[in-house]
């Protein structure tokens, strides 16, 4: 699970400019995870966005064209490691099947799509403690038959 | 990934008297995707709702007992085969970092909770295809300091 | 890759009456591809196709409400032994990057869909040698943004 | 899945020579898939392809040599993790015993050669999304009996 | 690396005739070790190897039938732990790049088919200890270009 | 399977000597494929061996010594992806048991071994395409009883 | 289970300052275990813990931010070989269950959080050998319904 | 992680009797969790504690046989899916390495034994939350060198 | 790691005729170690050792055929989990290269067979803690050249 | 399974200088194997043991520092593929049932040690091939109750 080395200055220079994921939401009309999943290179960015987020981030031009190639996916590890992304591992370890029940009944027989699929995190204030709100949306996709 | 034995006679219990999830939500006033849970032994109910439960789907009794027992929980396989679930954990591994580099911007270094967490299933309609939305809310629990 | 019971049943009745795929496919005007899937339960009928598909073998009106089921999909073993298909297996470990590249350069970033998806084969006779013929199609979906 | 030193290069020329590569397939009279291999070190030219490949780029000639070496191939994880690639593995998972089956029943026992095979890859324009259409071809080897 | 239960009753047989796999050799016109591969359903026989077998093994003539089909093959464990059998892995472990290496010398850039192909198991006797021999033959398959 | 220096150091000059494995069996006195062993470090040479392949590959003396030396011998991935070196692999998944089952009625229960052992590859020259064939031999080895 | 340049940085200069872990407790106010877990970077430290470590090891302040920052957690090999961390493993292989049966019947359904959590090492000095306590405290986390 | 019939059976009649862990521990003089492992077959009892048990939980006397045995011991799946344990799996990919450093610096080059070992589970009620306390001691064992 | 049915068998009679695997030794002439080999069928008797032993457990004769047979050999999972065989494994993950490194100076490039092999257990009394005493003998097989 | 830049330094010198394992166990004081554990960083000198080894291998004081550290043991690869190594894990794949149930039924319920244990090496002189001997010596440690 090594960072690639254009995350690492990307994210060096983001933290020397004091800029938030929320703030480069602004700068480039993109949402926050979307943005930091092109910075993790593994989604890929139009020449306009990957030259909004190089200027904001005050870097070099010759950074904007590696931004918009198409990358070799994947997070790596086969379980993961890291706590925080185990938890949504584990998630459809437990959740799967009964994910899977409750979908098939709604939609029939097909697929939430991770590719025309949108993610927003959201911070829910609670007395209690915070809570971390993941929204998923995906188009649903109904197996063809032919 | 063998379904369990009384997973199986609740499902066809549950379909013989064409009630859907929903129908049952509404029955024992828990959400769909938790009573799917119970059905697949992956949460425990109370005797309460296990009973409201057993006697929706008209089973003896003696299923009550066994559904408020703590499961060992999990799917099995490490990487799941089935294309429905596998696109969640797809999802993590391509956008496993970047969602961890949010929530840590967002709420520092902790996790969220798979243990305080609602998990929600709706159905956008749309013109150019539904849409499937997940809704995960879990509690943020900072790491301690000791 | 142990076959379900449904499956061996509807073999043995597909071969003593001496149907093959392709005549299955007269009787249901579908791919036998497709109704091979179904037969294997890696795919779910509509009632009527399961219907006919049940009489044709002159099996038991009973076995149709278990075709219409959405299955548990996937084959089982990480890397298949058997030769036929583990040679789909090792297609990819040599052309999946190349088809990588072709792929991107021709669609963008995206995917080929597996559910908006199509699986032919035919047979190219040839006096060197008969081949096989095998022809995907899958919707293009490209990846959103957000 | 670390992209090899040479096929790093090549890209590079490729896209700062704003050559696709189906213009590659004019030049060298070879298919784009195929090219793609050799540059991805999954496939061996002839000194000529080498030369013509090499000249197209702009390229040193000491590159010739090594674009006609025997490589060690495939693409390393076990489970790719690239949503792209996935998705064929995940065909075989869902679709590979039908089309063993199917595939025995058109030619007997036997596999399709991965070795005398081709792959190509066409665009079919579709109002409703375009699709992405695969065509394997590979000899029927049967199984030699002694 | 269970035994299917005709591979036990077809041994078992065999054990009480007092049959060599050499004598059923003379008897079927086969090769034993292919005979074996047939008994072990890793491959499959005519309708006459099959009634040839059957019958010498002094068996049931619906054994025939099974023994046509065309099996599922593969031991099952990824890395054998059976001495005899794990020694060939060993063998590719440590002489499978030399191997490699040296039949590209030969051969150019391809394969060694293991579909047409056959292995014969002889006994060299010898004072200093017997030997086995092992001698497998399997077409030269070229890599096709395309 | 990363390939060490040396190895590629010495293939490299036995390229721009024009040397084969078969001329260089001719100047050691030892088979090609043992020669081929030494070279990718899976086999040790005596310092005379090591002398004569240093010196007829025309490189400096001071490979001689790490030519001796005892390495650690192996492939290194589990399952070969190299389709050349997985048909071995497959051969053993397919013929493995049926490979024990004659050799133990031959011999009784023991191994063949693969350090007292030889490993040959020849070329059949076929009309109908050339074959390889590859000879073990390797000494019966039975187990021990105490 | 390489170690990461900072750590190995850091323990350097423990040693050549001579201060053990409980020095460094007295000296932040925080337990040892969790000091030697921000050294391993697998906790994070406020500034000010991070400026009170670095100046005890009198190292260069640019140490500082790089400990404040949230590591990407986790060991690395599935099963560790060390011993004296495999024991730990083991007692999970060995103890597991029975553990899960006692805290479910003390706590009901849910789980020891690993993130609210406390991890302490005593000394028990005993005459037939001296123990290692280990002592963990989390907080109950019961499973939520909704 | 299927349960053995023999502990099935004992909790079963354990759950009739309404006896807790705590309930047996008194009765046998042994710890609730030493107890719990006796039941899932991870520790065996003497011929006297066994008696005790089986008698408590009124079964017949033909088990005390079976819980003197010595079991082969273990969980099975290589990463526990079930979220309490995962829990304590993750403690040790977390703190595994500063837990080792901790303990090598307060007793020299060893291990903490899992034999001559002891864990504990206590109940801490917190306002805030109760917490699971668990409390392991085993003894130190220095490497012997020789 | 089940444990076959003959297996059970033999040892449950063992137990109730108060045979140790000491008196075996006497009966049949052949070391305890070995004799547990054929009872857990990892070794194969000959027709009188096999009467002796089943005689002497006072069997039916129809276990004497099985126990002549040349079993598939191994325990199964890749790492065992049981403590006691764990702690073999460990030792060789530890020792396991500077034995080679000791046995390849006194011995040269080869290996100690596993075949040619004896395996005895001695108890060394010892006032503080008695200790297992295993020794292992195997022949020394030089690596072939050729 | 790569080796230490210290081991490999130490090889070099012991080579240079001419000395065997044994003739360090003469300088040192202590036993071969556990030698050349520290030699692979297996196992913690003590500065005096360091200083003579250093010496004797008429190296640089600085390497005394780091043998006497603890080093993280194992040796990486699941199952080893070194022929000589792998037949110690063989070993253990074949005999490892039957040494536990003889050390079980010598000893009682508990473990050989693989921590208060040594590890010999000998040479037996045999007119039919000499023979390794390999002599392991652990403290039995029994399971605790508590």
């Amino acid at each position: 699970m090594s960072i690639p080395e254009i995350t690492q200055k990307l994210l060096a220079s983001k933290k020397e400019k004091g800029l938030s994921f929320a703030d480069l939401e602004k700068i480039l009309g993109r949402d926050e995870v979307w943005i930091a999943a092109v910075i993790y290179r593994q989604a890929s960015a139009s020449p306009q966005e990957a030259k909004l987020l190089v200027e904001a981030l005050g870097l070099d031009a010759n950074y904007i064209e590696e931004l918009t190639q198409y990358p070799i996916k994947g997070l790596g590890p086969v379980v993961p490691t890291d706590p925080l992304i185990y938890r949504f591992y584990e998630i459809m370890q437990v959740y799967g099947m009964p994910l899977k029940a409750v979908i098939h009944e709604k939609f029939g027989d097909g697929i939430m799509s991770a590719i025309d699929f949108t993610l927003d995190v959201e911070k829910e204030e609670d007395p209690k403690g915070d809570r971390i709100k993941v929204i998923m949306s995906g188009k649903f996709l109904p197996y063809k038959k032919w």
